[in-house]
């Protein structure tokens, strides 16, 4: 007998923001559906960069699966069809003659076929330890990594107890975004000493596609160490990405 | 003697939408010019679409012409022109020297002058006899255009008498809207049997352009049979388009 | 000892919107710093346009310079960083370093590093004598421009005492806006006789950006003869580009 899976939720934004942020990053997923919700951990192709998206039962108006499954897509042709949602209608997904039916009723009733993939994954996170953890307005990183972009392909995250940079140098030309703790955008700085890492900001351009899932996003730093960033909302869902480090030749 | 017409309007929009959605499908066109308006009907260069537009001379503030003439002009050069035009303006055609003049009438006087050309045409309309007519608001055949599209490059269009299909299949995918009668968005569907006809999404997508005049349009249906649809602006503008049926594979 | 500057701009936007305006013209420029303001005098590569530049220090907040000196900087590389002002910054310019440092602060603190080039000029502004003077909204320039576009690559100004005309010929096509004396759009026009130039459109183009600092911007003609025009916001930037007229093969 095959597989029972159907859900519906009646904020397609949420699904739509995830997919489109992963799949600039991965093009074709594997997703874990259990009881609790629908998982995706993978590694991007040049294994710099790692996602693990949890889309939680709670944050669709019905979730409903027999038995653990895995559910193989493109990414690509998943996004594609999920843009074709408007945010008032309400999407299903469902589980039908070994393709994933996308169904979206607004006005009218449309639906999409999509087949499954025969591929499989099993991501483990690894185990990292970070010294510093920002929580931060997603517009000033999204500042940051657009005044780097003037300067050069990479972005210095530095931080101690008192501040936040995003910094870029090169062809003796530099941009700088300094963040200091009371101001507004900057919710919560935990740091005991500076920390300092060098990413590559294509990924954190891919990332930050996240923010319109929410307004704040949780950084975690460590020195010449990889980054994580968090996007949460409460009860529906919970988008990270972790990015190695580029080795500075400074 | 030359050949004199003169004609003011003051919608614009009537002139330049719908012959914007002319212009993707016909590069030169001769237009009939009569007493009772601005007729146009053609044939694509690929022989698979047919345009016929009457822009009515009560569209016009001031419709003048002496005798019936003919008007051949290059149809990518007259949407260049009257995409100049404000929604504020009145528009001015006048024939002037064997050239058409454009006049724009806003807070300035702007004017344009184009070639006649020296082509003739005189497309007939085939005799089609439609066993099904769906009045239906253009939105939701832009939703299902754009929805197939991700899909494949063709659409099928297929009817009941309780409802109206737009789907794409193709490479194990299928998109399809679904419209049942008692929908808002269907006003009114005639139809005595089920038909089906598959045809190119390219020329829908240029067919659909004429949306911008107004919000509903009429398809015409068959058994796989050609499609026409009928664009209408009570007393001012009638736009169809007849197409080819696809033949169908399957 | 080093040169000193240091400068505070509340409305970031002159600086921006001038700067681009002239990025499209040069690629590098030295701006002479005097107490009177920043001042840039440079022909372009083709030897075709001059522009002519005073950014007044009445229009700063703060405007400190010891003595007058010289920078020379990389117009696009400046563009670039001064778009990613916003609004509602406050910006800086200091030397530093034999470098120009931009901070920007609003609801962050942003800075930006470029290295001064190692370049001098000495533009001398021609003297020139125009007969002709026209204040006018910028948007009907910016609409002559567009209409002409349709037509070809260049534009006849025209002007007689009573109306200025913007016309393009060519290919059996013609456009043309009049604009007649007492029409709201045109503020003043001084002329005495009928005199006529022609002018290549891109460059027009390129001056025109320079309405995003005001709505009226005055222009200066005579027959056969160069073109300036001159955007003006006051006590604050001066900006006039001369142009030499194309000559004609009518």
């Amino acid at each position: 007998m095959a597989d029972k899976f159907k859900a519906v939720i009646d904020e397609p934004e949420l699904l739509k923001e995830s997919i489109n942020a992963l799949s600039t990053l991965l093009t074709e997923a594997v997703f874990k559906v259990t009881k609790s919700g629908l998982e995706l951990r993978a590694m991007d192709a040049a294994n710099v960069a790692m996602a693990d998206m949890k889309l939680l039962a709670s944050a669709f108006r019905t979730f409903e699966v027999e038995k653990d499954i895995e559910i193989a897509l493109n990414l690509s042709d998943l996004t594609s069809i999920l843009k074709r949602s408007k945010g008032t209608d309400s999407v299903t997904l469902e589980l039908k003659d070994n393709q994933l039916l996308v169904e979206m009723k607004g006005g009218t009733k449309r639906s999409f076929n999509l087949p499954l993939l025969d591929i499989k994954q099993d991501q483990k996170i690894p185990s990292l330890d970070f010294p510093v953890s920002i929580k931060i307005k997603t517009e000033a990183i999204e500042d940051g990594i657009s005044d780097a972009e003037i300067v050069g392909d990479a972005v210095i995250l530095e931080a101690d107890p008192d501040s936040f940079v995003m910094r870029a140098e090169g062809n003796n030309r530099k941009a700088e975004v300094r963040i200091e703790k009371g101001n507004d955008l900057l919710i919560e700085l935990k740091a005991k000493d500076h920390v300092k890492s060098i990413f590559p900001l294509d990924y954190l351009k891919k990332f930050i596609k996240a923010a319109k899932l929410c307004k704040e996003a949780t950084l975690y730093l460590g020195n010449e160490y990889p980054m994580k960033i968090d996007f949460r909302v409460l009860d529906k869902i919970q988008l990270s990405f972790i990015l190695a480090p580029r080795i500075e030749s400074e």
